[in-house]
């Protein structure tokens, strides 16, 4: 198994937090931002007896809610085509493991989640890599590269839209180009869509469940944990009209017996969040892309993409290697007694020696702790000895 | 993946209940006991803002906590010797990922939990039964069994302890053989104790945790689910003092970033439960054990064990087919317009043919309806046409 980059730095934090600095997490994906109130209050009113195993699927009741809620983003599904799990990892272990065969391969355009490499080791899976490139924005690659990476043992594509951890939002065309691979080869494509709700711009989400034609070939991943800010619930869920597929996904739902009682309740209840906890939080990102996304193209030799979605950016940086770099922050740097944890990109990448100059930053805290860090990673390049150019 | 024995003959209870029939279910290990109130009230008072994710080996206060739980049974453990896992399903699959390659083979006594196998499928791993027999009452096979069943494949040996679907509970003696067993030939003992404060008659459990020799080798899973009727919890976890294997499980916990934090404040505050609940429900499941053990054993041709702990009985019938059998009560059979619905031994058993004629029962109901259920077991056995004697 592969060490997740945003955790193996973990013990160089704890340093630079015994030396008395604030570190400023912009490394992982947790938000700051409150859960809903009506999803804390279901949990305070649960009132059942017997906690007792949840239909492996899950609740009735909660997967009924959530047609309601795909619903009003156009998605049409049954309660039937939808199997909760414990967060979209054990959905996308789900969808691998009931896709693919051990050895069978799956093309991921990279920098990817880092952690669909440990669902894949998990799974037997075989990772093929697409490059997608920072100049474009980290936009889908061409065609030919897809089918460049096709073999006979390639049985899906995986994409996340908006994704971690470059924040592109995938377009209708983009996705019509992948409709047409998907078919031309019969694949699977595997959309990781959890970061739905956060598209900046005036830009919504073009889903890959919207797509005609590939019904039976399109497996959506989602979770409760970004939407909510809700990561602790661990509820997530995979959603498919292919009955083989979502067949062969509960006996691996049955086999763990059931997702979790009280975040499934939790999640129910979210699903009438109002719309203007929405709009706030929209709000916020927005604000805080901008601080961020500013500040990195002002620091000389610096430069990075505008994201359109989700909460993270991939910059690069005049660095000799990003791993030495996000270490040497947390060890040997400070600016007015603080440093920024960030998350190395080469971790991101699955083909050897590409990212090494580019880190992950993600934009979870509030603005003034956001313009303090940023202030502080421009001091950083200032000494940095590994600095390029 | 093999289909579950709990679970296949659910389209035909949904027959019987469509019917108007009382169904029965002896199937399930879902217990009707109540939740602690220590624990959901923890739930009740849930006062967090941001429900984030937890450490990705549980929150330490509980991991903390269950170390003076363990204490309390004489296992002496540091909160570094944890990971939590979504139930003790989650924590099986990390320990068979964490100690087995692909390939590798893991020896059980069978008939053994059939989620086991799901489990195996998953990590890649093959599982080597050897045989337990009911006249014995579910005894620890023979050394020379083992031995003979050994190969160079060999890793683990895995029990459970008291046994699911059994009820066996095996003694200091037969831990001790095992643990020569397991120092001779270098295996991991996988252990779920999942049961331990089942045990009747004045008997307690031998923990695999109390062998001196064999710390490196052994791995204990456990979980909430049955001690505290909390089977919705999803919280369970794997320990031991072998830091190798450790290291690579929390890979694997880190990959799907951390167990259920609602869970974990309900299981950290169940593990105040006053002993009186204990108490009483020991007392309960003596009773019931004592209805279905002496209900089965007055039914001519019937026979099974008194197991000394958890709350299954596997019971031997003059049938043919258990599956026929268990299929037939649900849509072929009614006693005063009820009917049961039992597991099927066979699907407990990993080699083929065997268990035939026998069914795993749950004592999970209250005297009263167990005795109702007995009564409809006995009449359903003077008129099924698949009557063996």
């Amino acid at each position: 198994m592969p060490e997740s980059p945003i955790r193996k730095l973990v013990p160089y934090a704890d340093v630079a937090k015994k030396k008395g600095r604030t570190v400023y997490h912009l490394n992982i994906g947790q938000p700051d931002i409150e859960t809903p109130e009506v999803a804390l209050n279901a949990i305070r009113n649960f009132d059942q007896k017997v906690v007792a195993y949840s239909h492996s699927a899950g609740i009735l009741s909660y997967r009924e809610k959530l047609c309601e809620y795909y619903s009003r983003h156009n998605i049409e599904i049954t309660p039937d085509e939808i199997i909760v799990g414990a967060g979209a990892s054990e959905a996308i272990l789900f969808a691998m493991n009931s896709c693919l065969d051990t050895g069978d391969e799956i093309i991921i355009p990279e920098p990817f989640y880092a952690n669909y490499n440990g669902f894949a080791i998990n799974a037997g899976v075989v990772v093929v890599p697409i490059f997608s490139d920072i100049e474009s924005g980290f936009a889908l690659p061409p065609i030919a590269d897809f089918e460049k990476a096709i073999t006979d043992r390639t049985k899906a594509i995986l994409i996340c839209n908006p994704n971690n951890p470059t924040g592109y939002l995938y377009s209708k065309e983009e996705l019509e180009i992948l409709r047409d691979i998907v078919k031309k080869y019969d694949l699977f494509l595997i959309t990781d869509e959890v970061y739905r709700e956060f598209c900046y711009d005036g830009n919504t989400q073009y889903s890959a469940m919207y797509l005609k034609g590939i019904e039976q070939n399109v497996i959506m991943i989602d979770s409760v944990s970004k939407r909510y800010s809700a990561c602790g619930f661990r509820i997530g869920c995979i959603i498919s009209k292919n009955k083989e597929v979502m067949s062969t996904a509960l006996k691996f739902a049955q086999a763990r017996l059931s997702p979790p009682t009280f975040g499934q309740v939790a999640a129910e209840a979210a699903i009438d969040t109002p719309d203007s906890y929405f709009e706030a939080v929209s709000k916020e990102y927005l604000a805080r892309r901008d601080v961020v996304v500013e500040s990195i193209n002002s620091i000389p030799g610096c430069y990075c993409p505008v994201p359109k979605g989700a909460f993270y950016v991939v910059a690069r940086l005049p660095i000799d290697d990003c791993d030495r770099f996000c270490q040497w922050l947390l060890e040997d740097f400070e600016y007015e007694n603080g440093t920024v944890m960030l998350a190395p990109a080469s971790g991101f990448y699955s083909t050897k020696g590409r990212g090494k100059d580019e880190v992950r930053i993600s934009y979870v805290l509030n603005v003034d702790d956001l313009k303090r860090s940023m202030k502080c990673l421009e001091e950083s390049l200032k000494v940095y000895p590994g600095r390029t150019s």
